[in-house]
């Protein structure tokens, strides 16, 4: 194991050193810039299905394979990324699973392998923060939050990093998840954290943001009022079908991906929503090439999540830990 | 840094020494006979382009991210690997830059990354040999080889673990490579090797293997005579269309991969040739659902690459060097 040259290996504890949520959001918002530039390259990403939706291997988890180019950091690199709920869960380990390899994009040789689960909690709480910033020109914000687990933290922090958030809504299934959720958040939040005791509660803001694992569609059209925006971030379809299909405006991050998980998928397969129906990236909106003047819309924002962001956090990490002369380096050739 | 759990990190040199080209044909074998049986899970590879094609960035190379479930060894991981030709080349670098990250997957649990390159080279070669198993039912044969460098290498080693080679007719635009090629493959070879002094003479075996960067489109059907079964092995098209449309069978290792990369890319876009027209999998050759008999058939054999198979190799490597007792681990968590 040599410490010159090689591949630096990065751990969670070193990047939570070194990385803030201001960070995040700063280098997100440059990326998704670059998404409506042109300079941010980011194919489909490629999902091997480990039991989440396929029978076999019945193992309910999945891998996605992410790669993409950041051309405002000439950097390239892939995060292989997964959820489980089966064994691991069991054992008490986080949802998410991941490591982000970093590559010279001239040469391809791998100058880092960084732990990927925190920088992709941080990074999904940065995309919707920074959509958000884009869709509401405020400075304040009411917010309603489904989920009170690990994204549901991220999300509350980033969001907190753009805009003061006057009042938030909260409900989990769990009622101790959602308890400790306020006590963690309190630093995050200017105005009152309320525990919903109805999923419709929470429904009551400026955006609503749903971080769950549910397959059940019970986010309700007629909750949500004009001007509202929603973010349905899970891997299933969290909102009733009405919801989508009477949106104003539809916002994703990555159009192909948008189309094929989350959301949109069921619709998009029934041939209910197509290309045609998504009104802008939010890339195209960081650049101002769209813009959302509608103060009454609906607005649905889906933001599935790309491997630029990550491989760009990744690469503002790697440089920090090299100016510090930290990490460790393997060499594999 | 510990030595206990964590991720094993294994680099090329550990990988040379515990493991054979024998080996690879016999993992590949069985890996391909998980195709056939639908134990091996392969997504679709998804390509990151850095200029090979695209203008932008204009890197001259691409990074693949291919992830792959093996069933019979029930390991799961992903290769990312690349190949550039600007500034790789320049600094003298191989063609070829790639890791393998393992997977335990019941749990996602990052169990190893190893060096790449080197068992993406063996298992190229193995994965030929095999389909010429299954298609040729001989113990000698006759080969045809265009392309002298890491690559025509190794598919002559891999062959020569099934095959006696009675006679090798090699074609390298570099006489000092063929002449290189000669002195290294003897070994390997039991007839004679003979320096072709044209593309043509080399065409006039009983398989023809290219493994060329060539963009010519340069062996004609015409030089190719009934029973001769081609591999075109290249990123880009090396046959002449004739050649690939009166193929009297087309066999492929994936098929969403074979019509979307190398030598199937440019008619499929055509629609000149569609999922219909290939015959059969190398995996349902190795289970035996499909079979050929036709002796003297134009057959057409094309093994873009799965990740499966560098999945299943890295596999058997990891428990080999776990068994000594050997290689590094790193905790990314």
């Amino acid at each position: 194991m040599k410490h010159t040259d090689g591949t630096l290996l990065i751990d969670q504890a070193s990047i939570e050193k070194c990385l803030t949520m201001k960070d995040v959001v700063e280098i997100c918002d440059r990326t998704f810039q670059g998404f409506g530039e042109g300079t941010t390259i980011n194919p489909t990403k490629v999902t091997l299905d480990l039991g989440e939706e396929s029978a076999y291997p019945p193992y309910e988890g999945f891998m996605n394979a992410m790669p993409a180019y950041v051309g405002h950091l000439d950097t390239a690199g892939m995060k292989f990324v997964g959820g489980f709920l089966g064994e691991r869960r069991k054992q008490g380990l986080p949802y998410l699973t991941g490591l982000i390899v970093l590559v010279n994009p001239h040469t391809g040789n791998f100058t880092a392998i960084l732990e990927g689960a925190h920088i992709t909690n941080m990074r999904t709480g940065a995309q919707t923060a920074i959509a958000l910033k884009y869709i509401k020109k405020a400075s304040s914000i009411r917010l309603g939050l489904y989920g009170a687990g690990m994204q549901g933290h991220t999300q509350t922090m980033a969001i907190s990093e753009i805009f003061d958030i006057e009042e938030l809504r909260v409900f989990d299934s769990s009622k101790e998840s959602a308890q400790r959720f306020k006590e963690n958040m309190k630093p995050y939040v200017k105005g009152e954290i309320i525990i919903a005791d109805t999923p419709e509660q929470a429904a009551d803001a400026d955006a609503v943001v749903a971080v769950t694992p549910s397959k059940d569609k019970f986010i309700r059209d007629s909750w949500i009022k004009p001007g509202t925006v929603v973010f349905p971030m899970g891997s299933y379809q969290e909102c009733e079908d009405a919801l989508i299909l009477n949106a104003d405006k539809i916002i994703v991050d990555h159009v192909s991906q948008a189309l094929h998980r989350g959301a949109l998928k069921k619709l998009h397969a029934e041939g209910l929503i197509e290309e045609k129906h998504l009104y802008a990236t939010i890339g195209e909106l960081a650049v101002g090439t769209k813009t959302v003047e509608d103060e009454n819309g609906r607005i649905l924002c889906i933001p599935i999540g790309t491997g630029a962001l990550d491989v760009a956090i990744g690469q503002v990490v790697l440089d920090r830990i090299k100016a510090q002369g930290g990490g460790f380096s393997f060499s594999f050739v």
